[in-house]
């Protein structure tokens, strides 16, 4: 089984952008806001923007299950206050319910959280908890930055976050560090704010005690760990310059690290100094980049071929890359797969 | 002849460090700011600082001439205002005039820029002019974010920039894009602000037509590209998905890449993907990482062993990267080194 633990619903329904335009607009008047039960998209609708996209990519590919959020970009913290956050988070995920209603073979979820600038994050428990324990998700995506692109909330090593990790170690479930939208010219989304924000974080963790405050609190660093693994070396010495333990023992219990990296020696590198148990297959399917590389003639997406084409990994370790360490991380999966 | 392109007077003499502490206690009453002249540092205490750091690591790694410029995290743009950066990158410049001129043979000065936040890169140009006629220096660091980490000036990409830019091309001169010390909670200064300003540039100008209105422009992004050359495949993706030109034709005609990257399987991917033609030899020492790589034996920073060990390159390749893609990209030091 190969399981895609980054896939976002880029593909959304027409009527979902409308709904958020008419949500946007009435920020400032909100008792314009349109209701929610106006959103209207049937199932047809929905299976419409998935056969040819996502699914019709698992099939060519030969990938099994995707670990499923909303469009990163979309999640926008920044505009608008919680409560606007609120709404357009539950609507999101319940979009993302359905999808795996509809495919419970193909997607398993993930929730966006209703985070918003200045807005502690114990604010998003209730929907984290609505969307694991009612909706059956197996984990949320975490913004480190929900102004976007000005990074003036806490690091999140600091106790401002710790109520929501309380939460996600109660609940057993991880999260994968994930910013959205830039709206900081400097910072192209996902040309440099997203792999910023994977850079940002690990080195927070690793300056930080807190895996000791929560042994068992678990994250993704998505993008391949943004500069994580090329610059493996300046971690290592930095890490020891501050005395720190090594990075094995002080972050490779808690820390994981996908494989969106969109070229062969990029996942050679990851593989190469990254242990196997600690990375994750992951697409980002469809996402970020979603043409074909004149110099392989596949997609650039396509990252199980470059795995594939790995040849000093182990089968096992192939085995732990696809299936394994998803089950392990995502430690509600199991039992979901189990009832299928 | 092995050049390191990227080396910064990181153990400056302790009278250097009491000037700038005077003068930042001194920003809300500037008639309490220490005179330049009060600054005394005897030839003997520079060559001091020197003989047991710098000098010494180019006698151990077999490294001949350093690029050397005033310590980047020192810069501190944010501290003060136009005035006080002018009045402190003088006396950082001076001082590194004073090393090229005790050790002609062994650096090669680079300057500091007066930057501030808020305040137009024009404001640059008498320095960047001083350093380059009257110094003798071969080039200058940029920070493309002066406050340390709000992000809030224009992309380097802006008009804002460009009466630097024209001066830059008038002298001839190459800017390395480098932050300095961060004041964003958020970011370690060089695990994170570092590594993410050399992304960010890079996505700025893959972004933009900023060479074709300086065809001749040239910026050495560091610390390896930051996340560049590990997400190569995506950002040659993501110009395709824009319809911009192929990097090589877009850009590796004026960016280049150094090769600060402290393990071997970096320096191996970064010669992979990255044309000989744009990789320039550094190490960054003494710098970010000072300690001894258990797994080797040797500095984290001695750069120059990881890339003498890359079996796939060829001679005239490395010859380029120790020493002819300095020479082509500091145009000024032939004629700097043929006088020696």
């Amino acid at each position: 089984m190969i399981i895609d633990c980054h896939g976002h619903y880029t593909t959304e329904p027409a009527p979902l952008f409308e709904f958020r335009r008419r949500q946007v607009a009435a920020i400032d008047d909100p008792a314009k806001s349109p209701s929610p039960a106006s959103l209207k998209i049937s199932d047809d609708e929905i299976r419409e923007s998935l056969e040819g996209a996502q699914l019709k990519f698992q099939r060519e590919r030969g990938t099994n299950l995707t670990i499923f959020s909303p469009r990163a970009s979309g999640m926008a913290h920044h505009i608008g206050n919680a409560e606007t956050s609120l709404v357009w988070s539950r609507i999101c995920n319940d979009l993302i319910h359905r999808v795996c209603n509809l495919y419970p073979k193909n997607f398993i979820g993930v929730c966006q959280l209703p985070q918003s600038p200045g807005v502690a994050p114990a604010n998003c428990i209730g929907e984290l908890e609505r969307c694991v324990s009612e909706l059956g998700f197996v984990g949320c995506n975490l913004n480190p930055d929900p102004s976007g692109g000005n990074w003036n909330s806490p690091p999140l090593t600091d106790r401002w976050w710790y109520p929501l990790y309380e939460k996600m170690v109660e609940l057993d479930v991880p999260a994968m560090v994930h910013v959205s939208a830039s709206c900081n010219p400097n910072f192209h989304t996902t040309g440099a704010h997203y792999i910023n924000a994977d850079t940002t974080a690990f080195m927070q963790f690793l300056t930080s005690d807190l895996f000791k405050d929560f042994p068992t609190l678990k994250f993704i660093i998505p993008h391949g760990g943004g500069a994580v693994p090329y610059h493996w070396g300046r971690y290592r010495g930095l890490a020891q310059d501050m005395k720190r333990p090594p990075l094995k023992e002080l972050l490779l219990k808690n820390v994981y690290f996908d494989t969106c990296v969109y070229h062969l020696p990029g996942i050679e590198l990851l593989t190469k100094v990254i242990p196997a148990d600690n990375i994750l297959f992951a697409s980002e399917m469809v996402g970020a980049v979603k043409g074909i590389d004149p110099e392989t003639g596949n997609y650039f997406d396509d990252t199980k071929r470059y795995i594939d084409a790995v040849s000093s990994l182990s089968a096992a370790d192939k085995q732990k890359i696809f299936e394994g360490n998803a089950r392990k991380v995502y430690s509600r999966l199991g039992a979901k797969l189990a009832r299928l």
